[in-house]
């Protein structure tokens, strides 16, 4: 794979360990972002935030949590790209309007961001972020007049896209879901206190008890009369990105009642039905594939082996193998089995193929070891849209599938055969109906439409403030 | 002495190393704030800003430095508090208005600040530090449509304290001083370059030649044509802060055309002249008041000596002596020497006296140490009179010349004898009359007018944002 | 699992990049050791060593490799203990003996070295770690009158105990393995290059190739002209610590001939058939377990699941929860999956109990989440005796095999049932006679004789000296 | 200036919190080394150290102080220099003898280190520095049979040069001066603590009073029982190394009872009479030759003034200017005041000169910023000959008065005259005779017969083993 989610939210209110829970809740959900990390706190006054570079132990010590009172908290997890990421694009997003603190923090991308920011700067608004976040809180600014829930609502009705957000003032708290429930928000419980995370693995590491999804179109509001339910935009068509159960969310999750691990593993199933092969044994990248791959396997009465090996220890300074010794290549994050593969025929299973690098070094990496066959076998159809969300693929030109046949790849990626989980059979694995998620990179239907000209970072332009390591 | 500046500000425009030139130029600033240092660097088209909490060599390496491209350069050191301090509050502060790149970086205070901040608010505007900068980075954005030039322009118009300003967009800087000149703000040339520094010691750095000081209530533009002056404000009453020439400025910098070493020895001379002593050698606090000690000295006759040395290497991460070590004190920081104070009448000179602690201490040292009798100098008058225009001095109370007599004061560090230079002999020493400075610390009388409840942090409230290190 | 290998070595004689190499080498035998690094590289001169604690991609950055010169290096990887751990303890050793730099690289641990130190110190020896490799270094320069390679022989004719050693002077590089083979390593190629390892993954990170173990009690030595193998020792019986393939080794590795993930799965696979479950699921802890729960599956035709999933971000300065929040402990690095194990009857694979804590919590994890009956399936024998040949097993005290019962246990870690797999069975699965291994801690034999008296850490009362950090 | 001195140590014994008055002692001993330091301590059964690269805040906080406990302890200071320092070689050196512990602290030289340690490893010892404090290490424990005193006292008669010696064993402590004396130790009282340091300004940091110095030959012996004094050679001619009262020290110390900062005033006193100049006003180079410009400035009846001025912000990761920024130079330290020295006659006042390169840099100084005549003064005798007892000084083909007249370096340095201060006026100042003092640098007559072709780094070979920062 080599998709990227954008972040992951976690919030609590009600809890007089507000922060550490909080901390607890990112550090769950770090494999939806591991560029940066930050927490923003209440105290029923005023808000205190953090924010850093790096992984959530990173950035937090036991002093900085300490330093984050109250019983109120929303944090965030953000991805790490290659390029230049900057301190001040983390979130949460801390402002002050009409006198009165608001923090943000938000999973998804604007589709128009762009034009709104346009419309904001004509009338005199300044930015300081290349966020898309920031344009939503002007626009609550700018509505403030009866209340700042109105203009929460007002604001949410303006912008169009995916968003899972969490807005938290020194009383309450705020989380909403976008009208197609295209990125995930549960709700949680922990005694009194309410939480709210963008899965739910991060409820089970703090003891909470997950209580339901938030709806699409919904927004809940928190305070300390408990929370209540508001529907600020009229129903729109289901459309859960499917990407969540293919590959970004953990295993332990639960989306919309549905265990990850579960569905990856009925996709296996599937996959082993539509895609059989005439093999010894089935292997799968770890980790993200291992479940569709067990899956595959038991389908097919074929053993399960771990024909490949990760290794854990890869840092953010580790030194990249020299032009010399880059023949090793992909050894260095992953390694072939050579007794457990040497003369087999291996049913490789993936999740996904973006640009078909990996996958191919892979393969090869098989190859070397002694595997006399290697049958590629994707758990998803091929990807052949880029993402307009939240979810950092590169335009089409670089998504193999949108160029070549199933044919053609399987000669590039040098398999000995391909096969790919059709779109009906992906549904058919998650028990639901083809309308229920948005399945825009495999068919190109868009649940929101897309500006004409939109890119992904629609916001680019921004002054790019970096951090102190 | 326990007050402390508010910032140092530099800017380059047209050199290609103007980054380079700038890390210098904060460096020869240091002085003037150790708690955040940040650069922003503009290509022409944008800006790339880089800031962080510390010193400048701890904040800048070669790799970050490299990173800020082009040939203009903003920088900024701000002060040391002992509460807590923000990297959101560091600066440049750099915004996007109407799609284009500002950086502002601004030594000084703004009294109307939080009247303007509430207007601004009222319309919608969002804050997101707790700096006065960001209230006219918001008025230059709402007044922007004649462009930027008359934007600053008419933005400058509307508040109100003491500012020394450089703003930079892509493609040009201005340079601005408030109608007063409270705060510093001088004009150099490096070849074809334009340079401005709070301080002409970092024109000296870098080999810049000083042109003179930016006037009071100018604003001196920059691009790619050269350099223009425009008035901003109707001419008003000069009033140079004399605190720089007593005790922020380094002694190698000159304002206004003077000397700031050559001053406090000329201040020690008055002092010496007001105030004689019947003593065997005249010491000085280092480092700050060695110049005055040795005016002192020379005028009187009388040798001087070495008294006090100050240990160099002391840190941020030094660890204080625990309580049952405290007795040992301030010898931390400061030793006395007792072959040189044994058995002598010391004459000792401090540039000026605030809350009356540290100065206690130093007394207390040399009679520790042996000394006869100590004569304590000042060689200011007694401050008594809060600043409002950037100078971090707590409310009056605090202040032992606004409730004390000095001879209250000579019996609370128990000197032998005290003497303050009066407000006329320090004008005099300066050689200018007394209408050219601002001397409300010492006589009450403030150039600009104070809104009533205005309070040294008039933005508290904001959000607070933490920095990762 | 609670136990810890000590060490992990490498080492490259003859090739450019050598410090290069024992850096990716190292990084692959990262999970046997995590508390320090270490890089000693000869020009064929000198010997400079780079060491610190930390991990590998810590420790090293390009600069610090890059400083590493010629064409010779040994390397070394300690564990980490809870206790203190010190960098004067971190490994190469790097001595001067009779004017000639020598390195030295040790995994294992010698049982006579308390009383060869005794007799080194009586003679005026002096120490200046607690490493019972220094030992060696004292013994190698008191017999250097007729050259290194025979005080190498003569010295390790002298210790007795577990060890993998590679010696490196600039010239040379030594490598050897104790009589009875307990450490493991092996020896490959890469070109003309000759290397070693104490486990063959670090081999295919760099695309050597495997050409054999060590054998035990010889020596190989490598200089300009080649390799060539000395007996140091006669003949014993070999007896490789059967813990390299229950839970040490990776599972890429293959130690004599025999891959460690297929020894697991084959010991599960044993496991199965001597204590079969009536269940309707196996899983195994991660990620040392996973290998034989998947062969207990296989063979017992039971579905394999994911039941539990392992936080990947965990690091050294993670806040560990408050007393507070500790009821939801062990959730922190392993969490289990409610919808996949709730009403279902589980087998849970161990590799192997030592205190019975930790599979106590994970046996609570999965009830917590609603799995109806747990059935510990242990895949090797009770762990009843402590080991002294370089692993970190607390007194038998600690060792819940050594005092109690499998019904006890059961009870204990509130299982449904428990299984240990049999000491013939363990073998069996590794299709070796039972002669072959060392299985003191199973069975109380141990190869070596242990003196009265000899604890762990024999060589305790040494200076500490600490690190910066 | 461009010699380093070696080292700094200090000790405490018989005090509740040893390791941090030793902490509090080598941050006042600071400005005698700044490449590393270290502390080792003793709860009077095994000694804990800690180390590391740096300075005494960088490599102490307060947790590693609060590791170290009980009631002695030992610290050191070692210089920095510009080549690879490691941590290796830093000290106090910690080493067990048989089955004791024995810490080492050692400012100075030995000059036949290397002679014996040829000897000692002929019989076998081993190196693990390049250190000539391992040698004494080896031979105390070589000595041991009639316990550590006599060990100490016989090592002591072996080694010939400089040194203060600090021993601690777990339940002594013994300092030991060179039978010259050449560099200087004290002992003072702290209550019914006993306490050593190279200077005495520690002591007065701490509070401690100062007893009286070590004596030539003389070493202390502390234990429960109090202190004794043992003369371990027989008297030989004291010789002070003259450059503590000219350089090395504080001028808050007192050696032998002589204040530095007065002596060096004194030195000024006697180099005016010698050199008079006709001049507008007397300069110093900050910060070490501020006393003798001084007393030159009070001598001649010429104003005193503040001509130069150093930043005192540089840091270790300070940028140093690219080559096309070179020629601003020497301004990032040092920066000249023009409106004080413009049209005038300066004499400047340098404490000594080695190789010439860093005053003819601030001659030029001084003549940019408009001086009309500099006059070059030297408050010490020309710099001719290496010293062999702990200075870092190159071979005297670097010292500029080797090769070079008085004349032929007023004309190097572009100074208007030159005038160096003789060994007679030198001895004169100091109120002690020739004898006094170890003079070698000046005059070639070694206190210590130097062995044929001793070099400096007289143990250089020994394996470099870095640290990790």
């Amino acid at each position: 794979m080599g998709i990227r989610e954008e972040c992951g939210v976690f919030g609590v209110f009600g809890h007089a360990e507000a922060a550490r829970l909080t901390y607890y809740g990112l550090y769950a959900l770090q494999h939806r972002g591991q560029e940066s990390a930050g927490i923003a706190a209440s105290d029923g006054r005023g808000i205190v935030c953090h924010k850093g570079m790096g992984l959530v132990f990173e950035v937090f010590n036991r002093e900085r949590i300490e330093a984050l009172p109250g019983t109120s908290a929303i944090g965030h997890v953000r991805y790490s790209t290659t390029g230049r990421s900057h301190l001040v694009n983390a979130q949460p997003l801390c402002v002050t309007v009409r006198g009165t603190n608001l923090a943000l923090a938000h999973n998804g991308n604007l589709v128009n961001a762009a034009a709104i920011r346009e419309r904001l700067e004509s009338v005199g608004s300044i930015f300081q972020t290349s966020l898309d976040t920031e344009v939503v809180a002007h626009l609550v600014a700018h509505r403030q007049s009866n209340g700042i829930e109105h203009a929460i609502v007002k604001s949410l009705n303006e912008v169009k896209g995916a968003y899972a957000f969490l807005f938290m003032t020194p009383e309450r708290m705020f989380a909403a879901r976008d009208p197609h429930g295209i990125r995930p928000l549960s709700m949680g419980k922990l005694g009194d206190a309410v939480v709210f995370s963008s899965e739910t693995c991060a409820f089970d590491i703090i003891g909470a008890e997950t209580v339901r999804d938030v709806r699409p179109g919904e927004m809940i509001v928190v305070d300390s009369d408990g929370y209540r339910s508001v529907y600020f935009d009229r129903p729109a068509r289901s459309a859960l990105c499917i990407f969540e159960y293919i590959y970004f969310a953990r295993p332990d999750s639960n989306i919309e009642g549905v265990n990850v691990h579960a569905a990856r593993k009925q996709m296996g199933k599937v996959l082993a039905q539509e895609h059989p092969a005439d093999a010894d044994l089935v292997t799968g990248v770890p980790d993200s594939s291992i479940s569709a791959a067990t899956g595959y396997a038991e389908e097919a009465g074929i053993p399960y082996e771990m024909g490949l090996v990760k290794n854990r220890y890869i840092g953010r300074t580790f030194i990249q193998p020299s032009e010399e010794l880059r023949s090793f290549g992909v050894k260095v994050k992953l390694n072939a089995l050579d007794k457990v593969v040497r003369g087999k025929r291996v049913v490789l299973v993936d999740d996904s193929i973006v640009r078909g690098t990996t996958i191919g070094h892979i393969v090869n990496l098989l190859q070397d070891a002694g595997a006399r066959e290697v049958h590629l076998r994707v758990a998803s159809p091929p990807y052949r849209f880029p993402c307009f969300y939240g979810i950092d693929t590169s335009t089409s030109g670089e998504l193999i599938a949108a160029s070549k046949t199933p044919e053609e790849i399987t000669r590039v990626v040098r398999a000995d055969s391909l096969g790919y989980l059709s779109i009906r059979g992906l549904v058919k694995a998650l028990g639901r109906s083809e309308g229920s998620f948005c399945l825009s990179c495999f068919n190109g239907s868009y649940p929101v439409d897309i500006p004409a000209g939109a890119g992904k970072f629609i916001l680019e332009g921004g002054t790019s403030c970096g951090e102190q390591v």
